[in-house]
């Protein structure tokens, strides 16, 4: 069972990222800014961008060959870029079955290697993907609809970096207990009591990772890896509309496992048609013990119900809350809010959706604004950040599947409120078949009940409300409200009352939300950074965890001790 | 909300505690023996024996009070004492909609201590506790059944360790992270992001204890210290057999509470008539978010699947094997086990009960030994241990309640099978309404249906089956599939071979139960000491978490974030 961790290739890994290893370990203790990935895709040499377009075409049309992974029957398609443009891909069909056996004979092997060995096969398959970054930055922004700058930032190096984070952290845990320890205990006169105790870490079982259609890598790396750091093999099953990202990730995986002498079944791909309920079908089987899901409230609630035989990591629906009570920067507030609006159409977990202002107003820099002042300065600022497609679309990306755009063909219909920013139609010019909307901005009211059951509700995409209330206490209590009953991945404020600022804080420590307090720059409440922020806190119904914590990684394996007189 | 933090209290509670709390962090990393609580009763000064059996003798009879509870209606008893004696104490009956309002009132204040704060609180409650070390065995004592020394130990210093270790491993994963960091994110040649970060631990909300009749302090205090020292006041809930040990905990935890400027509502008493049914009814209360639950798999199950809102730690039944395969030292096998089946009456969670034994024999230092000579020594060892009434009342004790009574009585009659081992009747001195017997060793064939099936269920209670396997091989089969199927807290065997010891090994880790090789000492399979070994892996059915690993404490809070710009 150890012929694998004696591989000459995983000693030689276990040194060369000893350095990262130990870097990001101390960067998520420090939490200061760090990554070993760099986030602009000419840092990938001269020719980085042309050889990742040309390495993403020459998949297209064609079938995804994954070597030696049981497969049967007809292959899986149906992937449709949101740019418009034919994917044609085609993934291996496979029997659950089979794929599940072919995994169990896998698990030994895997489970068998040192958590130091785990690690530095993970960190050669995030070398060899960042390393890919521009190839899978087109496979990102085909299949999310992501602008090729943000495809290539969030689909490769901060994803990576929230798979190396979560590595770190699994290996940290791993290592907490000494793998051999000698214990004495003294008898007075007689002789001590003496044992030699080894502890050794026992993986759970196979791990089950579902994608999601936006953040196929973001969301999914930092599961994939603490399963696969911490010994289980992980069964793939990406969004029927994002599977490319990670099928070549996958792909990837496997080549690295077996160059290491490991099964590559260690980790497999089960790819498959939409509408399919393979999820359901491969969650509840008893070899699976650890599930990571992000999307939908409806899945993920049936995920926590009925896969008990598994621990289940969740993200839904969330619905994220901005206070304005006040700025001594107005103009710096309202840009970052407009970019934060207009950022990937508003399709990520972490966008604000309900904007809180005071009916009566806000002080700013620039004097009181009133409420439509606000709104309307708001509305301009997502206008002129967005008045050229060019910028438009390199920022808002395309939508990415039609239940988003029905939202906006719903919203500019009127049937979400009073419009103060009217969705328009961005041209692509790479991209012509392609579908850009800017976002809408409605006037909502919060003492309005049926305004209040329909902003109160996730409207996932770039659909944001304008929300009028009482005072900044009311919209703290609101807020509170929102996270408590909807959930919440972030909430963000605007103030320079003490009083109000410690309120917030006080309401987000209470309901359990991290806050971002007066962004005026280029930080982005919708963003958060790898090794420094935790994304999500696990402490309200949007997840039932974090990205990343002790809590993430120590309950996906177990330590069995053994004991004997020395 | 940080009154009490403020306290000068605290600062001298920290101060004085600080020392112990680094030497429980050291030796939980090392995991060499180290304890600040001496086991002997004698080492609590001249009169402390005599001091602690008048102060439990002063609450008999008498309503026990706990000042500042919401309390109601007729009072709480039915004690009845294994030792004959009467109890006749009497606890406040309690609303639970009242309790629960009161402790939901003292929750934001606990949840606003820092970590550091909430350690050394847990750590004076201990250090008040251990003090008491002499009282608190004979509570333990006349509700378990377990003789004084076991009852002082086990009861007293063993379980303040647990505890202690606890609020160690909760300290450190609270304090993982900086309270304050801040993050610079270099921009080329414009200005870098620059943040500060603040990390807040957030705890889950209430927490419940349900606590068990034989070890109401060893298994109830390592999740009432987690989840206290994790920031969750905490609802203990005894047994309605045990309550006075728990009782006595409660009343320590609130006076030190209310000295450092807490409310004492932070730990209260929801003490019950036996088959009332109130831990179900407070299980689901929206307010509990952590459960930790010691008893029998089916409240325990009900609460996994019931108990939805909650985090909940389970230790259930469990069926614990020992191979005997070979050996060096064949009277210290023997008289390890035969004092291992004694201690308690194997009334523990981790003592063995299936002795598996090849009907081919084994070979010893005595040279070979048959099946039928292994189980006539075992027995005669075991007899002999328990020869002389005095000594076998200090080592098994008193059967604990009418259940246990029940299967000595069916073991007696033949009803588990043909008795290599009849448990007969101890008389106590001190208690003559005592209830002793010593152990039944029932000799059983893997390979018959009938008595397979008998010895593959928890027989809770001195009842032991010496198991005739076909070949070790085969015993390590049976072992792995007891394990898998009913759940295990240990495993032991005995072998000189390196084949069979690394066959046994294997099958310990890949069942996920912790093992103990070749005891012939001091040592014993059903003990497990703090700081050093593992209570249990939480990787088979038995339970679902061990004692004490960052998983038993790091779901028991969150962190939440807030960011600014520097």
């Amino acid at each position: 069972m150890t012929a694998a961790a004696d591989h000459p290739f995983v000693a030689d890994l276990i040194d060369r990222h000893q350095e990262t290893l130990t870097r990001a370990l101390a960067a998520s203790a420090s939490r200061d800014y760090w990554s070993p990935y760099p986030e602009f895709p000419k840092a990938y040499g001269e020719t980085a961008l042309e050889d990742g377009k040309a390495a993403f075409e020459s998949v297209l049309g064609l079938p995804f060959v994954i070597e030696g992974q049981p497969t049967d029957g007809e292959p899986v398609s149906g992937e449709s870029s949101p740019y418009g443009i034919e994917m044609g891909v085609s993934y291996p069909h496979f029997e659950p079955d089979a794929l599940i056996a072919a995994m169990e004979t896998a698990r030994p092997g895997w489970a068998s290697a040192t958590p130091a060995a785990r690690a530095a096969v993970c960190l050669e398959i995030l070398a060899r993907i960042n390393a890919r970054s521009n190839e899978f930055a087109h496979a990102v922004m085909h299949t999310t609809g992501q602008a090729y700058g943000m495809a290539f930032q969030a689909g490769g190096p901060h994803a990576q970096d929230r798979g190396l984070e979560a590595v770190a952290y699994a290996y940290a845990e791993q290592t907490r207990l000494p793998q051999k320890a000698s214990w004495t205990k003294p008898q007075g006169k007689r002789d001590p009591l003496s044992m030699v105790k080894e502890f050794t870490v026992v993986p759970r079982g196979l791990a089950l990772l579902v994608g999601c259609n936006t953040f196929p890598t973001w969301n999914g790396y930092p599961g994939l890896f603490a399963s696969l750091a911490t010994g289980n093999p992980v069964l793939v099953k990406p969004h029927p509309r994002a599977t490319l990202p990670l099928a070549l990730t996958v792909q990837v995986a496997r080549e690295v496992l077996a160059e290491a002498g490991f099964d590559p079944n260690t980790v497999c791909l089960a790819a498959e048609h939409e509408g399919s309920t393979i999820a359901q079908a491969l969650a509840v089987r008893p070899e699976i013990k650890v599930i990571d899901y992000t999307g939908s409230t409806a899945f993920g609630d049936w995920l926590e119900t009925n896969a008990r035989q598994a621990q289940v990591y969740t993200e839904k629906a969330a619905v994220n809350t901005v206070l304005i009570d006040s700025t001594d920067n107005y103009r710096g507030m309202l840009n970052n809010l407009a970019f934060s609006l207009s950022l990937y159409s508003g399709q990520m977990c972490t966008t604000p959706q309900n904007l809180l202002i005071p009916r009566t107003g806000i002080s700013t820099d620039e004097g009181g604004k009133s409420y439509d002042e606000v709104v309307t300065d708001l509305a301009a600022a997502i206008d002129g950040l967005l008045s050229d497609d060019n910028r438009a679309a390199a920022i808002l990306g395309a939508v990415v599947n039609p239940g988003v755009l029905q939202r906006t063909v719903q919203a500019s219909g009127g049937e979400y409120g009073e419009l103060a920013l009217t969705p328009r139609v961005v041209a692509s010019k790479e991209f012509p078949a392609a579908t850009l909307r800017t976002p809408a901005l409605i006037k909502a009211d919060s003492d309005k009940p049926d305004e209040r059951a329909t902003f109160m509700n996730e409207c996932f995409g770039p659909v944001y409300f304008a929300v009028a209330v009482d005072s900044s206490e009311a919209g703290i209590e609101l807020m509170s409200r929102t996270v408590r009953e909807q959930g919440a991945m972030t909430a963000s404020g605007y103030t320079v009352s003490e009083q109000v600022e410690s309120a917030l804080v006080d309401a987000c420590l209470d309901t359990g939300v991290s806050l971002s307090l007066n962004l005026t720059g280029g930080v982005y409440a919708n963003q958060t950074a790898a090794f420094s922020d935790l994304h999500g806190t696990g402490a309200n119904p949007s997840a039932n965890s974090a990205y990343c914590d002790a809590a993430f990684v120590s309950n996906r394996f177990r330590v069995v001790e053994v004991r004997r007189h020395s």
